[in-house]
C-alpha cells in the first residue's frame, strides 16, 4: 500500500523483519516441542533458542538484504531464511524446521499476522463505534429530513441516521470477531499434511503458544477458504464505510449544507477556485472502499488451489494481505476523526426540513383521512394532488403551503377540519420513537 | 437462473407466486398486530385475513398478470398488489398497509425468502458432506500421492483427501448458518425507519410469527452490508466446490485416471470423438462457481443506499438472489451425487504412486540423515543428487530407483546401510496419523 | 434475466429455437461446403438442406421438450440435437456434423449470437446519443451551475453536461464496435483445432456465408479471451450509463430540483407517502450497471481453460451471455427514454446558480488579483477569507455577497475597483467556449 | 506494488519525482502558450521554464519530503507542488497554473504516466511473442496429445498450442495499443471544463507537445471511461498470462512430465523434500494474473464520479495504476523468459500419446464407417464399445489396443478390413494443416 495511506501501526505488522521473527518463533517453538518429545536434543533446542533469538531480533535492512541474496541463489524463500538463521545458530541448526515443510512456517506466520491486523481493525473499529456513539447522543433530538431516493420522506434526527450507521459497524465488529476466529489456526504437519515426519504434538504446542487453533486437516497449507471469508468481512466493512462517507458527501452538497467536514485553518479546498471546501475526507473514503472490494475476487480465485496445494495464492496474498489490512486500517481512523470533528448545522436542517411546504408529512394526512373514512385509493390522490400542487408552486410568489392546499380540497376538508388536519400533521409523532430505537442500539433505558 | 440450472425447490422459493403470499401474510400479520394494539378495527384485521388468505392462496398466472397489469398504471409494484388484494378484500382493505411503507414488505419478504433459501442450501451441503464422509471413511487407508505444486510430493490416503474437503464444507455449513442469521430480520419501521405512524410492537408480532429477529435500526431498508455478507458466504462456498470440483478434473486426466465421474450408460463423452469420457460435471460445477462468486461485487455495491434509502439494490436483488441461491443449489447437490457416485481407482492411485521410483521418500532420507549428523546442506545436496538422478532416468532402460542411487552415493552410504535406509523409506511412517485426523474431522474414537 | 428487464428483441436471439436454428445453418452450410469439395454427396448436402431448413425452422417448445428428452440419455446437447435432426432428415443425417465437433457448432453459433446482440446494443447506443444530442442542442446556453466535489465550483451550461455524456457514449459505441469485431470469429477445426478430419475450405466458407471472419487458431474452441474483452466492453458502457444515472438523481434532490423524471398521470412515488416523486428510473439504472459489471469477473475468469479446451466456460455463458446483453439493452434503451422525456428546470438552475452569494466567481477575482500584481498565494488568501465570509453568512440577514466582502477588504480594494471587480467577475467569460466544445463533440460549424 | 514484483523500468514511473518532473513539464509548457497568447508575460513563462526546470530535475527524497511538508499545511498537494516551486522560481511563479486547476496537470500527468507504462508493457509483450514464436516453429512438427476436458483428444503438435498462444497475446498487444489510445489524452481546461480562464490553444498546444491528443470534453477530468477500459485491457492480457502459465503447470505434473520450467543449479524446490522440481513461476504468473484481474472492479466503479467530478477515484488510482502495470510488467517478462527456456520433452509427448492405446483415433474410425455406409448413430456405438474396452484394459496384461478391439468387432470389421482401418487411422492427417494454421498466424509462406 502507498505510504499515503498506511499506518505504521499495520505496516509494521507486514514488514519483512515482522515476518521472519515469527518464523524464527515458529521454529523455536517447534524445536522446543521436538525436544520434549525427544525427537531432537534438548541441547539443539536451546541453542536455536539462545543463538537464534538474537539473531532474528537483530533482523534489519542489511540481514534481509542478505536473506534474500540467499533467495536468490535457492530460490526458495523460506530455505534463505533457514541457511540464514543457521550461519549465526551453527550445527545444532540442522535440527531446525526437522519434518516440517515450508508452508508449516509460512501459512502459520500469516495467521499469527492476519490475526494481529485484526486485532487492530477492531480497535479501530471501536473508534469509529466510539465516535458515532457520542455524535449520536449529541444530536439524538436534532431534527432533520429523511430522505428515500434523495427526495424529501418523512421527519427523522441526525442522531437516528448515526444510530444506524453505528448499528451497522457493530454488526462489522462482529463479522471482523469472526473473521479472526477463521485464520486464527496453526499448522504444523509437514509436506501434504499427514504428519509422517512430525509429531501432531508439535503443532498442538506451537498453536498453544501463538494463541492459535490447530487446524484439523492442512493438506500443507492452511484452507483457503479460511482466508477468502477474512478478506469478504474486511470488504463488508469497507462498504459500510463508504455508505456513511456517502451521507456526508451528501449533507456537505452545496444545495444541502447540513454538515461538513472539519476544514483546517490554512487548508486549501482547490488550486484554482479559493471558495471551495470539499468534503474530500469522505471522497477519499469512498475510494479505499473500492480498493479493498478489489481484493476479494483475488481472495476468492485462491481457494481452488490444486490437490493438497499449488503456490498461486502466495502472489496474491503478499499484495493484498497487507494491503487490504493497512487501506482498512487507515479508512477506519481516517473515518473516526472524520465522525468526532464533523461540523453539524441543526439550523439548516430545520431549513430544509421547512422547505418543501411541509409535504413532509403527506403520510400522516393520508392516514388520518383513510381513519376518516376514505377508501385508500381516494385518500392517496386527493393527497398527491396538494402535493404536488404545492411541490409545483415552490419558490414562486403566491404558493400555497401544502396545509392551506388540503384545506382549499373539498374532498379533504369534508373530513378533516383545520384542527383535525394540525393534529394529524404533527411533527411531534414523528419523533415518537426515537428513543426506542436509541434503546435497541445503545441499550439505554 | 436458467431452466438448466435450476431445481424446482428453490425455483418455487422466487416465483412471484410464492412472493406475493408472503407479501400477504405480512400484511395480514400486520393488520392483527394492529387492531390488538387498537390502531384498527379488529373487523378490518379478520377480513383482511379471511377474504384475502384465499385470494392469496390462488394466485396464478393470470393474477399475477392482473397484477402486472396495474403496475403498468401505478409504476409502483406494491401498490399494485394491494389494489389487486383491495379487489377481494372490499373496503375493509383501507385498512391494510396502515403506517407502513413498501420497503417493511418487501425488505420483510426477501429475509423470508433469503431464510428460506438458506434452509435448503445448508440441506444440500449435509447431502455434500454425508457423501464426503462415506467416501472418505472407505477410503480412509487408500493410499495415494500427495501433490503439492501438481508434482508428486508424499504418500497419502485419498480418505484424509476427502477429510480436508469435509472440513472445508463444515466450515461453509456454518458459514451459511451464520449468513441466515445476518438476514434474518424483519422491519415494519414506516417511512425513513421512525415508526412515525406504525407502533414498534406491530414490527414485534408479525417478526415473531415469521420467525425473524427485530430489525434493529431499519431507514425505511434492511440495511445491505447483511445481503452483501449473505451473498459472500456463498461465494465461498462456490469457491469450496471448486475447489473439490478441480480436484476431481485433476484425478480423471488421462494421465492419472484415478478417479471418474460416473458415466451413465447411453451417455455420449464427444460428438465426434466416441472414446471421450469426460470430466464434465465437475468442469459444469468450475463454471457454476464463477457465476456465485460474480454475484458478490453487485452485492458489495449495493450496501452504501444514499441517505435513508435509495432504490439501486432493488434491480440487482431481483436478480442475483434467486440466481446465485438457484445456482449454489444446483452445484451443491450435483456435486453431493457425483461424490457418492465417483469411480475410484486405487490399484491406478498405487501405481502413480510408484511411478517416480521412490523419489517420494526423500524428505524421510534427508531426516535420517541429518540425524545421522550430516549437516541439513549437505544432506539436502545428497538427497536432492539421488532424487534428480532417479527423475531423470524415469521410463529409460536401466534407469535407477531413488534406493539405488542412494546407496550408490559413498556420502550417503557413509551414514545409512542398506537396512537403515529401508526403515528411514518406510512407507508406513506416512499412514501414521491417518487416525489423527480423522478423529479431528470426524470425530471418531 | 428476468422479465422486468427483457427486452423481446434481444431475448429472441438467446431462445433455444434461435440457438438451434443457427446450429442448423451451420450445419447445413459445413455440409454444402464440403459437397463441393467432394467430402460428402452432393445429394447428402442437399437432402439436409432440403429436409433440415423446415424442420429446423419449426422448432417451438414442442421439439425443444423433444431435445431434451434426447439430451438426459446422451447427456450431450449437440449429439440430441443432431439426433432430433436426422429422425426427420433420414439416412443422409449421418453426413452431418463430418469431421466436426461439438464447440465448432456451438462456438460459431455463440459468435453469431454475440454478433447480433452487438448490433442491438449500437443501436440502442444511438437511441441514447441521439436524446443526448438533442436535449444537449437544447439546453447548449441554459446556465448551470458546474459541481466538484458536489460543491458549486464554476458556471457551465447544461448542455454542456450532456455534451461530456455523449461524448462517453460514442466512445462507448466504438467500444461496442470493436468488440462485435473481436466475438464475430467462425471455427469449423474439428476435435482439437487440427482440421485432421474437416477442410480448413469448409471452415472459409461457413464463416462468409455467416458474415464471420476465420479464426486463425481455434483449439477446438474459439478462444475466450475475445469473449472477456466483450464483456469488459459491455461493462464500461454499463459504467458511463451509471454516470447519466447518478447525474439525473442528484439533479431531482429535493434541495437541487433543476431536473427530474418524467412522472406520468396514475404513477404513484410511494405506497405511503403520496407527495413523492422519485428518480426510481435512474435507480434503477445505477443497479443495472452494477449487473451488467458484475459479469466480467467469471468472463475473465473463463479465459484459461485447460489445455485445448475444457467446458467451465460453458455455464457461464450460458447466463451471462444473455443476461449481460438483454440487461444492457434494457438499460440503453430506458436510459434513452428517460433522457427523452426529461423535465428541466432552467429557472431552479440559475438559482441554484445565484444561491451562493456568487463565490463561484473566486477564481476569476483570484486571477485579476495575480494579474494586478499580487503573489498568488497572497491573493488566494485574500479571495478565500471574503468567500468563506460570504459562505458563513449565507441565508443568516444582514449577510454580505462576496463582490461586497471583496470590496470591503483593503487588499483587494488596493488593486482592483468595483468597476475592475465587476470585469473580473463578469459570468460571460463562462461560457465563452461553449460553442468550441460543441464544435468537438458534435462537429458542428 | 511489492519490490518483489516490481522492475525498476516501470516502478520509475510511478515515482513521486517522475510525477513531480511531469507536473512541472505541464506547467512549463502551458505557461509557454499562455505566453504566446499574450495572457502571461514573455519575460514569466522564461523565468518558470528557466529556474524551474533545474529545480524540477534536482527532485530527490529531500524535496519529495518538503513538498509533503507543505502538503500536510495545505492539505493539497497541486498547491503544495506549486508553492515549492515558487520557492525556487520567485514572484514570476504567480504566473504558474493561471486559469487552470489540479486536474489539469494531475490529470494529464496520469495520461503521460500510463501511456508510458503501455509502451513497455507492449514492449514486453513483443517480447513474449517473440519466445512464443521461436518456440512454436521449434516444435511446429513435434507431435503431443491434443486435450479437452482434460482427457486425451486427438493428435496435435506442441508448434500448434504455442501458436494458439501467440495469436492470444497479438491480440492482447492490440488491445493494449487501443488502450493506450484510449488514455492517451490532455486537458487543460480549467475548472469545470469550461475554459472560462484558460484558452483552449493552451490545451492543444500542450498536448501536442506531450504526444497526447486533446479530451474533447473534460468536466475539469478526463473522463474515467477511459481508464477503465485501459485496466479492463490489461485484465485480458493477464488472463491470457493465465492460461499459458495453467498449461505449462499442467505438462510439468509428475504424471505428464512432457515439459518443465528451467531448473537452476543451486535451485531448491521445496524445504523438506529435495527431490521436488516444481512450476513455481508459472503458478506465481496465475496469481499475478488474479492480482491484475482484481483491479477491473475498483477501475469500473470509479467511473460514476458525481457532477463534474468528485475525487473518489484518485485513491484508487494511486495505488491501481502503477500496481496493475507494474504486476502486469513484471508477469509478462517473467513468462516470456519462462518461455524462452522452457524445457521441452518431446519422448514424453510422444509416450503420452500412445499411451491410450491408440483410441485417440477414433474421430478417424467413426467417419470411416460412416463413409462405409454404417449411420452415424450405430457407428459411433461401435467405435465406442471399442475404445471404452482399450481404456479399461489400460496397464492390465492382455490388455488389447483399439485397433484390436475395432477388427475383433464384426460390425466394423464387415465395413472395414486391417488395411481400410490402418488407413483411417493414419496419424499423419491430423498434421496436415499445422502448417495452414502456421501461415495464418505467422504469416509464412
Amino acid at each position: 500500500m502507498v505510504p499515503r495511506y498506511s499506518r505504521p501501526q499495520m505496516e509494521a505488522i507486514w514488514s519483512p523483519a515482522a515476518r521472519y521473527r515469527i518464523w524464527f518463533e515458529i521454529e523455536a517453538l517447534a524445536a522446543e516441542a521436538m525436544a520434549k518429545l525427544g525427537t531432537i536434543p534438548e541441547d539443539a533446542a536451546r541453542a536455536i533458542r539462545e543463538k537464534g533469538a538474537p539473531r532474528a531480533a537483530a533482523i534489519g535492512e542489511a540481514e534481509v538484504a542478505r536473506i534474500d541474496e540467499i533467495e536468490r541463489e535457492t530460490r526458495h524463500d523460506v530455505i534463505a531464511f533457514l541457511t540464514f538463521m543457521a550461519e549465526g545458530i551453527g550445527p545444532e541448526a540442522r535440527f531446525m524446521h526437522q519434518g516440517m515443510t515450508s508452508s508449516d512456517v509460512l501459512d502459520t506466520c500469516l495467521a499469527v499476522q492476519m490475526t494481529r491486523a485484526a486485532d487492530l481493525l477492531i480497535a479501530d473499529i471501536d473508534a469509529v463505534l466510539a465516535a458515532l456513539k457520542a455524535r449520536a447522543l449529541e444530536h439524538r433530538h436534532t431534527p432533520t429530513v429523511g430522505r428515500s431516493h434523495g427526495i424529501h420522506a418523512e421527519p427523522t434526527t441526525f442522531g437516528l441516521k448515526l444510530a444506524g450507521h453505528y448499528a451497522e459497524f457493530a454488526r462489522g465488529r462482529e463479522r471482523l470477531v469472526a473473521a479472526r476466529r477463521e485464520v486464527a489456526t496453526c499448522a504444523i504437519s509437514g509436506p501434504v499434511g499427514t504428519f509422517a515426519s512430525v509429531d501432531p504434538r508439535v503443532e498442538a504446542f506451537v498453536a498453544e503458544k501463538l494463541g492459535l487453533e490447530v487446524e484439523p486437516v492442512s493438506t500443507q497449507v492452511i484452507p483457503r477458504d479460511r482466508h477468502a471469508a477474512f478478506f469478504c468481512a474486511l470488504a463488508v466493512v469497507a462498504s459500510g464505510i463508504e455508505r456513511l462517507a456517502i451521507e456526508v458527501r451528501h449533507l456537505q452538497r452545496s444545495e444541502v449544507r447540513e454538515a461538513e467536514e472539519f476544514f483546517h485553518p490554512g487548508q486549501k479546498g482547490s488550486s484554482s477556485m479559493p471558495h471551495k471546501r470539499n468534503p474530500v475526507l469522505s471522497e477519499n473514503l469512498t475510494g479505499l472502499a473500492r480498493l479493498v472490494r478489489g481484493y476479494v475476487t483475488p481472495a476468492l480465485e485462491n481457494v481452488a488451489l490444486w490437490h493438497e496445494r499449488d503456490i498461486s495464492h502466495s502472489s496474491v496474498e503478499r499484495v493484498i494481505a497487507p494491503d487490504a489490512t493497512i487501506a482498512l486500517d487507515f479508512a477506519l481512523m481516517r473515518l473516526a476523526g472524520m465522525m468526532e470533528k464533523l461540523t453539524v448545522y441543526p439550523a439548516r436542517m430545520q431549513a430544509n426540513l421547512d422547505g418543501l411546504g411541509g409535504v413532509v408529512h403527506s403520510q400522516k394526512v393520508l392516514l388520518a383521512l383513510t381513519q376518516a373514512g376514505m377508501s385508500r385509493e381516494d385518500a392517496y390522490r386527493a393527497v398527491q394532488r396538494a402535493a404536488m400542487a404545492t411541490w409545483q408552486a415552490l419558490g414562486t410568489p403566491g404558493g400555497q403551503t401544502f396545509r392551506a392546499n388540503l384545506l382549499a380540497d373539498p374532498e379533504v376538508s369534508a373530513r378533516l377540519n383545520a384542527e383535525a388536519l394540525d393534529a394529524a400533521m404533527d411533527a411531534r409523532r414523528d419523533f415518537a420513537h426515537v428513543d426506542t430505537v436509541f434503546r435497541r442500539v445503545f441499550g439505554e433505558a
